[in-house]
């Protein structure tokens, strides 16, 4: 039985260009009305969640920059540091393509930009060296604390909530999901999901960009 | 000819609790897709219009601040300083039921606040006397500098665009609202505005919350 819903934002919700998907609202506000919890975790910024929880009208916790950061009730929690993200981005900006997102300005645990392709390799090695780590969510790459990912808000939700394992359904389409997907949770997805995202899917739905959350819902007997 | 669109968010696009209207969403896609610029002014801050230009998919600048501040191609101009407004705060905090709001820290041109509605009038009178002048948007109450408002914005985006008066159309429904509805461009409301609101509209449509968008696009041959 499904007591908490755990969904990623872009990708998962959303088309390419970041359009939300009404169809997805619209179930999200279904299955809020039959008393299950639902919870937005998302490599966006905490105010854009701030955004999305109020108007979408969200019933449980939302978390920003990939699980480092929670707003409960109008209150804020920080799990991690901005420092060593912030002073890795300093570095590899003098000496790759790495450029700082504008959205960096609301981060607060991490840190998000752009590269070329080229860079990827060498700028993850040198992360892991700084005991960090990067991480691409298809619509920037991040920096991030190591232990900062989706699991580890995944896992401050169960204690939250006291539930179990089997209570929990996450879904997600791209690599910044990954760590939830490899607890031991229910665990579906979009038509438009990456290749390991669908791997370690329980159920991935036929349809696309938030066309499939309906469709997922029905599937775990939530509507 | 409407050329472009200027659109409150709370209370216009939203019920009372702040969930946003998918049928709203809907139209405004549809004007979009017919080549009508739509621009968002809101009392919010302004990565929360980020986030609401980003996943309805709003095609022209959205302001924040009740247009203090304007979010265009990824680029922030602040068109007042919050100096004076945050001064302001901390002295009616000490000596009124005035109380900081949790988003003020997103804030950068003005500041929100809840107070006792006995308190109104002498806050309302020393704001006056500091050259500031507050606001109620049925959301919050807001401490804004002389000049700024919703409609400085619209005269921005006039300039900007290079169109007149009669190509715009405004829609708002509370008195943060009212300074757009003092300018010579169309302006309509929905059925849940504020008395001044409605006298100031050219049609005031019969459905409310979000719902009467389609309704006046309709009315304006916009679809």
């Amino acid at each position: 039985m499904i007591k908490l819903i755990v969904l990623d934002v872009d990708g998962t919700l959303t088309d390419k260009a970041r359009k939300i998907s009404l169809n997805a609202i619209e179930n999200i506000r279904k299955v809020i009305s039959n008393d299950i919890l639902v919870s937005l975790v998302s490599g966006n910024v905490i105010p854009v969640m701030f955004g999305l929880k109020t108007y979408i009208g969200i019933n449980g916790p939302v978390f920003g920059e990939n699980g480092g950061i929670m707003l409960n009730n109008s209150e804020i929690t920080h799990f991690f540091s901005k420092n060593l993200p912030k002073q890795f981005l300093n570095e590899i900006s003098r000496t790759t393509s790495a450029r700082e997102m504008f959205t960096n300005q609301w981060r607060e645990t991490s840190v998000a930009f752009t590269m070329d392709e080229e860079d990827r390799e060498a700028v993850s090695k040198k992360a892991v060296e700084k005991g960090l780590y990067i991480v691409d969510s298809k619509f920037a790459w991040h920096i991030m604390n190591r232990g900062q990912n989706k699991a580890f808000a995944v896992e401050y939700l169960k204690k939250l909530y006291d539930i179990d394992n089997s209570n929990i359904l996450v879904i997600g389409d791209s690599d910044n999901d990954l760590s939830m997907f490899e607890l031991n949770v229910h665990r579906a997805s979009p038509s438009n999901a990456s290749s390991s995202i669908r791997n370690l899917s329980e159920y991935v739905s036929e349809y696309p960009y938030g066309n499939e959350i309906g469709d997922i819902f029905e599937h775990y007997h939530l509507l």
